[in-house]
């Protein structure tokens, strides 16, 4: 085992719920040196001023961002910015020889027209996007392998994709039947300071939002794509819960082949994430709670079949905040290094 | 105003949370006097030994459960029992001329068959279930007025088939094609000391449960085909959320006319809702928290059209336990009177 | 029933929760009418943008605050502002024959001197402040009934007074020996969007704040002195509670004579609130819980003695938003108009 | 290192909150090997049974309770039983030559007339309970070390404890005065189903219980007289705070010296736990949250000074489950194998 020489990272927007995942992934990650912390808003503050139970776990301080700087000491950089910054900056980390995993949504469409319609904004590179790799292992680790440039993927998507892929990769619903009904835990909505996310609002309280215009939709639907061979379209409708972490993902979807039973889907689940530690098909008859994946780099499937309707019902639970954003950015980091995927990485937090 | 005269009732089942919601209720109602309280576990207990905080509610002691010693003393009934009692004690209290409102599963289905498929048993009732009316008052008030015994519809039901009716009467919808996501707080789990409702194992997680064959299948199902003049099938499912008290129903279903507009379904809802003042109907964009209803016997419902999938998407939110259980007893008693629907009802709690 | 002839009202500072709840509360109450909201920040906004469930409560306008069209339209204005701004508006509206109850720490004060060390800020409306009375019912009925400006109290020195008083009013404890150690869910720290008060942080987790300093510690100090007759100090610790609504607060005093045992203390407190119906004492060896509380304007007081330490302890519930504040200006203003002094407010809420 | 050999351990009393930390904790504990989990009311089920996220942890099948069986194949025994049947077996089990950790109450006295007089029972097993250590390594690291038999000692007594040694131990307060008001996440009361543990009930409530009669009072009274050098009384408050994990101490004491201002008690306390890695004393006017020891094993200590009433108030935080129960067992076998007190121990859980 390579023991002897560490990776060196660097965090850009370290004072997010994103940012702190990294930091602490990081801190127990054997091969992986953090060096560098970076945030306009909070430069010249010690980390632990953000949250001082870390004062043990770093004692950087956060710096004003610039890429000389940046690119001078880090190997590979983590940018965990609102979407619209990472554009700004990852052509020029890449091209001073950095690796760059992109938190942001910046890097997840191949097609920056999609990109544009969905998110705004006015980019000129397109060139780099064509060379970003989607950061799913489960279905591109071989070009994760190889990337220099990940775009990670966001929270929902990954719960809804790797419910959806087996279905879609082998052809066995009807295009466009699939309807995406996620919960996911407030974390999600970052560490900003909205009236919504108090939790004198959002304590007791379950609601949608962004129904019918979220923008993970063209996401889910551009991997999905990528995985049905022709265009699909999906139904995808979030809603926030009254928790801190976790998301849970149910998706409906008509099949084309009626005969099947739910005992078919888990030999199927299971054959398709045979290879992949971190998503495990639970046995028939057995759904997740979200807090079993919380904490933790798991993703679990529990499948369904409603024989009067001729759906399958499929639920995946995960850790938003790990498997859903920063721990799936480590993943990705380890197969990016020839490292094992699981390396560094918590499989399972305490219950309850 | 008949302020002289009030009405005798009683509740069976007093000590779960249907019958503490009933306690409360019938003590702000202007035209109902609480005389009786039954419930064989708890038999000779006063009540504000269960609910220390209630004793200035009520001094009544609990009662073991006797049909004459109940019609005796009480004009209207309530049982709030588990499923399989009521339908044993319901037609011998009708004889004796009271009137009933039964909270279980007993006497929501006209066909005993479908009953019998969904939750066993072997009933002798036929006749006493074939005069009962389904006591959702926003379908079928003209029925409620006359009866002598109504079957309260479930909380799921009753989220579910508001947010459904105006579209399945209007024939608006493709057939079988509806997806009813539920989300509701665990006090609709009932006052069972069961571990999976603990707080420690469900504060902070979410689940779904009965995932392809939940109980309210087919009553949302058998009142569903009577609005839609025709049989259909719906896709149920529910799920834990880490709150006490609410219901939040994503109701998905494929529209026939591709053409309509949310301000289409904002008009539409906002007609055949126009009679019914425990329904509102919010603008366009606007969808509800289940907050909102905490505490109130209100439903609120938000509309949405999809315009890439054709899909209507519509949410409705209410406090599980009112207006999914007592409270709506209530409003249908109200009805059965002569009462303005409204009489005695809380119409909103308390923010946040 | 004066049902004829209704008091037009007015608040000042409708937006946060105080407003929030004063807003329901005049709702329901049936001497109430409410004619004027007032609020720089939203004004021009109709009420129901802040609070969109609320819009069948009302359809007044928030205006931008004037003396003269209050005083004209309002005959009772609520002051529901942050510290430091009613005393700048009071002096007028009360010139002008309104009557006025503040909601702030402006009018809790007889002596200015403590206000100033503790809130800072210049002001020179002495003699207003000497007429103000201390809106605390239980203690000061009687000059409550003649009270033109209320100085409504603070909803930790609400909990806390009322567990010590009947303690301090007999001279039962050592002076100085008082430390209240209190609890309160977060809805306590008003509807601004600050990052500790966001559920992602706050939720799953307890903290003291304000420790040896909290601002209503010489409020506590300043009543209890005046009940004891002579100066004392209280220790003072608030904690902020993962949940939205109430405040427990747990009073331990050392007693002057140890041979008193439990049910004399039940003996005493029940005769010390014999003509208060907002405050019930409950039987030995019982004691309350925050959410026997919640949506109602009662606090309950459990009362204890360790005879191993000779200490009284005292446990007060109340929810923090009713009896803490908006229903405890009410209970004021019925007061002060010589109606009941229960009238239009709510005893109980649900459960759970 | 030695990473040939192992330690084989075993559980007894598996299905429980304790019990399934100490699996989670020894899974990851480079010098442990779980062999044995033992539990009559489970015997014969898998553990993943119980925890179904937890297969990949372990596939032990829980047996029904054998000393002998236990002591063939165990090394060291941890005992996570209900208080009353760890004396029942831990002489055998000693005298087989296996370590035992008892999570009860069982060995925390050294006095079994004081365990009589809060317990009951009857039990003549004062040789063994004459032996055992109390297994708070900050204070009786040395005794721990050649111990064959530790009694952990409660959440409570813990957290309280840590807060109040310094003191005590310097004779820096007043006798008798220490009052201890904790707060607990509801995890503390075991995986028990109780109806006023379901989240129904528990969630947005705060309610004091054992007000003056908790066990947990003579242990921490016990542990402060050996550390005072005398015999002293403390008051002891716990509360249920509505979230799963996570202890709050809070301690007031009366200073002997009035002079001392708080950055003399962050030296005190620094120096004081200068060689103990699980306590963090927190710098100046910074007090811990709950959150931050979630899902770790350190305790934080946040300490005060009030000049106003020469009281010292100290706040400790733990996480219930692991300082407070099976982390801190397994700080105390890795003492008594000689180990790094930190081995295989969480230092920091994910926020938030």
């Amino acid at each position: 085992m390579g023991e002897l020489e560490t990776v060196r990272v660097g965090i850009v927007g370290a004072s997010g719920y994103g940012g702190v995942q990294l930091v602490r992934l990081i801190r127990d990650h054997p091969q992986l040196d953090l060096v560098y912390l970076g945030g306009d808003s909070s430069a010249g503050k010690p980390f632990s001023d953000l949250y001082p139970h870390l004062s043990q776990a770093t004692d950087l301080i956060i710096e004003s961002v610039d890429v000389d700087t940046i690119a001078d000491r880090c190997q590979v950089v983590f940018l965990s910015l609102p979407n619209g910054l990472a554009y700004q900056m990852a052509p020029r980390l890449l091209e001073k020889g950095c690796k760059v995993l992109d938190l942001s949504a910046d890097y997840r469409f191949s097609n920056l027209e999609t990109y544009k319609n969905w998110y705004g904004g006015d980019r000129a590179d397109a060139e780099t996007a064509a060379v970003a790799v989607y950061g799913l292992p489960e279905l591109y680790r071989d070009r994760i392998k190889d990337a220099q440039l990940v775009g990670c993927p966001g929270c929902y998507p990954t719960a809804s994709i790797l419910a959806l892929a087996p279905l879609l990769k082998q052809g066995m619903i009807v295009p466009n039947s699939a309807i995406i009904d996620a919960k996911s835990g407030i974390s999600g909505a970052g560490r900003q300071a909205k009236t919504n996310l108090l939790l004198a609002e959002a304590d007791n309280s379950v609601a949608a939002y962004g129904v019918g215009r979220h923008r993970h939709t063209p996401e889910i639907e551009s991997i999905g794509s990528d995985l049905a061979g022709q265009d699909i379209l999906v139904q995808f409708t979030p809603h926030l819960m009254p928790m801190v972490r976790g998301i849970l993902s149910t998706v409906y979807a008509t099949l084309r082949d009626p005969g099947l039973v739910r005992e078919d889907l888990v030999t199927i689940y299971t054959a398709f994430y045979r290879n992949s530690p971190w998503v495990r098909v639970l046995p028939a008859g057995v759904f997740p709670q979200t807090k079993w994946a919380m904490n933790s780099n798991m993703c679990y499937l529990g499948v369904e079949i409603d024989q009067r309707t001729d759906r399958a019902i499929v639920i995946s639970a995960i850790d938003n905040l790990l498997k859903g954003q920063a721990g799936q950015a480590i993943q990705c980091l380890n197969i990016m290094m020839g490292w094992d995927e699981t390396l560094g990485l918590p499989e399972l937090g305490f219950y309850p």
